[in-house]
C-alpha cells in the first residue's frame, strides 16, 4: 500500500524484517470451524536464552490473555521468540514454545531448567470456534521454519481471524529509519489488528457513524537495533498507543491492548562482572518515539489493506477496506 | 467555539463546571517578566478533606512535577481542590493550599495534621522568567473566592503563559452528556495546554510541516458525578491521551503529561465499620471511555480557539489557532 | 504445628479453606524423574466466570511465569480457580483450565469464547526432570475433583517437589479471625514455598551461617470473605512479603515471588447498569493487613513443618525443618 | 551500637556517607510548638543537575506527601540533593530547594527554567504543632551548609520529632562493604523513622504487647557507588522493606513508605548521541539485594538507639530504645 503515514522515511520492505536479523514465520489454520493461526517474530540472536535481548512490555488495556511479561518487566530481557495466536490458544503454543526452546538450548548443550515464553492473543472467535484451540506444537515449529525477512501480511498466520474497525484485519507491518550520529538505524512495528468498531474508523475527515461497542484486541510488537535501555524501551513502545488512536481507537474497554518490544543492540561484558548498555542520550528520544508511532500507526492500515473481505461463522459478510473505501468515494461521487 | 469533535452531545456550558457542583477559578499573573497564574478546580464538597472522594492519577510521561499523585493512587481519594500553575511555582502553590486547607478545616473544628493538595503545572518560562515564582498564597486565595461554574477558556490563569503545537494555548474544557438506566450523567475535562510541536497539529488532514521538538506539557483534570470505583476511573483518565493522540501528539520527551480524576458520586456509610461503593457495570464501561476521550480533544482545541496571539518574553510571535486558520484558508485559496 | 506468629486467632483448621467455601485439592506426580503435582484452590462460587470474584494480584519479584495477572490488574476480578504447578508445566496448566471452564460454562449453558486462568508456579527442578512437564489434563482435573475443605499440607501437590531455606517446603497455609462489627472473618493464605538458602533461616535469634543462593520462587494465595475492593485487596496481598521478611527472605534475585488475592464478598446489582461494592473504612485496614502478614508467615513455616526429609535427583539428601531443630538442640546442648 | 545486622561488613563510619563523596546535613528547629528540622543528603556531583545521576523511587505505602518522584521515575535520574522534614513542610522546602538550584545553577552558567526537587516527609505532629511549617529557605541552606561525610544520628534535623515502635525515632544510618571483581562498593541507607507499634516491635524474640495502631511513616534513603541501571536500582530500593519487616513492621495503612535511591556511578558519553552505562551482572544481583536489607534493618535500629527520650506535646512520654532496653532486662531477672 502506497501511504503516507507521518515524515520519517520507512525501510527497504516496509516491514519489521526491515530490522537486521528479525524474522518473521506464519502457519495458517483454515478449517470449517477455524480460521486462525500462528505468527512468530525471531530476533536476530540464534538462540535468545543463552544471548538475552534488552526488552520491554507495556499494557494499554489488560482485558488480555498475553503470557510472559511479569519477567520481562522484571528483568528487562527476551529469552525467547514471540508468538501471537488466538485467545484460548495461548496456554498450547506457550507449551509448545518450551519444547522448541528445550530442544534449541539442547543442541547448543544447554540443559533448559526454566524459560520465559512470551505468547501474545487476539480473540477470532468471529471466524473461529476458538474453543478448539487447533494451534499446537506442529504449527508452531511450522511457523519459525517458516520465518524470513519477507513475509505476507493481512489475514494469514495469527491474523487469519481477526477484524478490525468492523472490516477485515490481520498481520500489518512497517517500518522508519532514524539517522542518528551518522548511522541508520531502523524501527519496525508488527500488529494483529482486531479492535475498534466501524462507526469509529478515521480515514481523517471521514464523520464516523454510529458506533458499535469496541471489542477485540490488538498486539503491538516493536522491534529495533537502536541502542536503548529497558527504561528507554519502555518509553518508546508506550508510544504505540498514538497510532491507534490517530485511527480512531478510543482504547475500548473489551480490546486487550499490549505492545511487547526488543532492541537488537548487543549488551558487552566489561569485566567478569559487569555489562556496558549503550543508549540513547534522553534528550534524543523524540526520534524514536515519532517513528514508533508512525510504524504504529501504519501497520494497523497495512494489516486492514492487504486483508481481503471475508464470510464469518454466522455466515455475515466482513467488508475489507478496499470496499470500504470503494463505497465511500461512490458515496461522495453522488 | 463551533466545533464538532465525536458524537456524544455536550453539557449545557460545555465546560467541567457542567459536572453538578464543580467550580473554576483563576488568578492571572501579568508583569514584565512574568504572564502566568494559577487556576484551582474545587469539588462540589465544602471540605474536600472531610468529606473524600473517590479519584485517581495516571502519568501519561512523567518528565513533570506535579505533586501529591502517591497518596490518591495508594487511598483513591482526592481531599483537597486541585490547583494548576507553573512549573517551579508548584512548591509555593502546595504551601497555599496547606493554609488554606488547616484554615478550612480549623473553621469546620477539624484540627489538621496532614493533607494531600494536588498541584499540576506546565512550564510556561516562554513568557515567564519562571524563577521569579510569582504565584503565592495571595494568588491561590483570590482563584479560590472567584471559583464559579462559569469561567473564562484560552490565556487566563495557569494558561496565561503556555503554549501549544506552536500556537497559544492555555486552559480549555469540554464536557459530555451520558444517558445511563434513564439517568443523565456528565463527564467533564478541563486542561493547561502546553505541548506539540507546529508541524505535528493535525485540523485533520493538512499534511504536517517540518516538526520541531516536542516539548512543555499538558495536564488534564477529569470530572464526572458517574459512580466509578477507583479502578475504573483510572481506566478512564488513561483514555485522556486518546484526544491528545488525534490532535497530533506523539507524547513528546519533554512533556509532563498526568491526568487526574475525580467523580463527585458519594460513598455511603454501610454499618460502622463498611462503606458501599456505587460503580458502573464494567461491560458499560465504553461509555465514560468515549466520552473522556472526546471530552479531552476538544477541551485542548478549545484552549486554543479562546487564546489570542502573543508576544513572547525574547520578542517572538506566538501565533493564535485563529491565525493559523486564516493562513491555512489563504493558501488554500492560491 | 503449634506455632503461635503474632496476635491473632487463627480458623478452625488454621487454613485457606476456613473462608467459608473456599477449597483445595492436590494432585502429586511420583515418578522416578519428576516429583511434582498440581494444586487448585477453588473460590466458592460454582462458576466463577458467571459469578466473578473480586480479586488482585501483586508481583514481589518477576523472576516468575505465573499466566494471567494482567487481567486480574485491568478488570480486578478472578473468573477461573487459581491453580499452581511448576514452571514449565504452566502451559499445559492454563490449557487444561480452559478445557475445564469450557466445559463448566457448556454445562451451564454459556457458550465460553474468552476466559483467563491464573496459573502460577515455582521451580521444583532439584527434584523434577522439569523439560518433562507431566502435569496435564487429568492431572489439573484429578485435582479438582478431589478439592475439599481439607487438604493435606507439606510436600504434596503443587509442592511436592519444592524446597525452602535449603530444607524441603511445600504446600502450607494458615488462616486468621477478624472481628468487625459484631461479625467474625477470615483471612487465608497457602503458599507453594520453594525460595530462601539454608544460611537465611530465621527461626528467630539464631546467627545466620554462610549463605547461598536465594533462589526458587514463592506463590502466595489469599482469600478472605472480608469485603474488600480491590485497590484494598491489593493493598493486603502486598503484605503477604512482610511475613517472608520476616523468617529470613531478602526477595532474592532468582527468586519469582507472586501474590494473588481473591475475596469471596459479593458485589450486589444494583439497578440495571450498576452494582454496589461493600468495602472496609480505609482507616481499619490495619486488621486485614495484620491478618495476612501472621498467616504469611505461618503458612511458610507450615508448609516446612509437614515436608519430610527426601532425596534430589543428584542424590543429594534435602533436609527437613524437623531435622533442623534436632540438629540445632543438638548443638544447643554442648 | 555495636549491632551484628546480617553478615556483611560495614564501612568505616557505618553511615550513608561512606558512599564516597555523599553528604549529609541537617538543621534542627526547637522551639516551645515545633521539634521538627530538615536533613539533606548530597550526592557527590557538585551540581547535579547538570551531573545527573542514575536514580529510582519506590513506594511501599503510598499514604504519604514525598513529592518529585513522578520524573525520578520516567527518566531514571537525580537531579538535585534530597531533602527530608514534616509532613506539611514539603512544599516550602520544595521551594526552598528551587532556590538553591536556581542559586546554583546561575554560579555555573546555566540558566535554569526546570527542575526536580525531591522532598521526602514524615508525620512528627506529636512533638510539633505541623501546621506551623517552621522549616523554610534559611533553615534548608543551614542544612546543606553543614553537609559533612560526618553526620549526628537520632533525634535531629528531619528526625527532630519522629517516633518508631512507640519510642523516640529519628534519623538513622548504616552500611555495607560489596566486594565485585577485586574492587570494594558501597551500599548505605539513611533513614527518617516514624512508623510502628510499641507492641510490634520484635527485638528478636519478645513475645509483642497490644499493638496499636501503626501510624507514622518512614523514608529510606539509598546511596551506593555500584554501578546499576535505573531498573536494577529499583530492584535494589524495593528490598529495603525487607528490613523493616525483620523489625516488626507489617506495612500500617496510616504509614507513608517510600524509598528513593541513586548510584553515584557516572554514566559516560559516547559519540555525539549515545551514553553507555556499566551495570551489574543481573545474577551477581544478590549481593546489593543483601547489602540494601541488612543496612535498612541497621538504620532504622540505629536511628532508636541514638535518640534520647523526649516529651510529646500533649506531655506524654516518650521512651527511648535505652529504656526499652533497660525495662525489658528488669523484667528478666524477676
Amino acid at each position: 500500500m502506497n501511504m503516507s503515514i507521518g515524515q520519517m522515511p520507512h525501510g527497504e520492505r516496509n516491514l519489521i524484517t526491515d530490522v537486521p536479523g528479525v524474522k518473521v514465520g506464519h502457519e495458517t489454520v483454515d478449517r470449517d470451524d477455524c480460521h486462525t493461526g500462528v505468527t512468530v517474530i525471531l530476533p536476530p540472536q540464534h538462540n535468545p536464552f543463552t544471548e538475552k535481548l534488552t526488552a520491554a512490555a507495556h499494557v494499554i488495556n489488560g482485558f488480555g490473555k498475553t503470557l510472559g511479561l511479569i519477567q520481562v518487566e522484571e528483568l528487562g530481557t527476551l529469552e525467547t521468540p514471540i508468538a501471537i495466536t488466538n485467545t484460548l490458544n495461548v496456554g498450547k503454543v506457550h507449551d509448545a514454545m518450551v519444547s522448541y526452546m528445550v530442544d534449541l538450548c539442547a543442541k547448543d548443550g544447554v540443559k533448559l531448567t526454566s524459560v520465559n515464553p512470551v505468547v501474545c492473543e487476539c480473540n477470532d472467535s468471529r471466524m473461529s470456534d476458538i474453543a478448539r484451540r487447533p494451534v499446537g506444537e506442529k504449527e508452531v515449529f511450522a511457523a519459525i521454519s517458516h520465518a524470513s525477512d519477507q513475509f505476507v501480511q493481512g489475514a494469514v498466520g495469527a491474523g487469519r481471524g481477526t477484524t478490525c474497525y468492523g472490516m477485515k484485519g490481520g498481520i500489518g507491518s512497517s517500518s522508519r529509519l532514524m539517522e542518528i550520529d551518522r548511522k541508520t538505524y531502523t524501527m519496525g512495528v508488527l500488529v494483529q489488528s482486531n479492535y475498534g468498531s466501524s462507526g469509529d474508523f478515521r480515514d481523517c475527515c471521514l464523520p464516523p457513524d454510529l458506533a458499535e461497542c469496541d471489542q477485540g484486541s490488538i498486539i503491538l510488537i516493536v522491534a529495533t537495533d537502536l541502542p536503548l535501555s529497558h527504561r528507554q524501551l519502555k518509553r518508546v513502545i508506550k508510544r504505540t498507543s498514538v497510532g491507534m488512536a490517530r485511527i480512531g481507537s478510543y482504547i475500548g474497554h473489551g480490546s486487550g491492548e499490549v505492545a511487547v518490544g526488543f532492541t537488537t543492540a548487543p549488551v558487552e561484558n566489561c569485566g567478569d562482572s559487569f555489562q556496558c548498555q549503550m543508549m540513547l542520550r534522553e534528550d534524543l528520544m523524540n526520534i524514536p518515539f515519532r517513528a514508533v508511532g508512525e510504524c504504529a500507526e501504519e501497520a494497523i492500515l497495512q494489516s486492514m489493506w492487504h486483508a481481503h473481505a471475508d464470510t464469518a461463522l454466522d455466515g455475515s459478510h466482513i467488508p475489507s477496506l478496499h470496499e470500504y473505501i470503494k463505497e465511500k468515494a461512490l458515496k461522495e461521487e453522488k
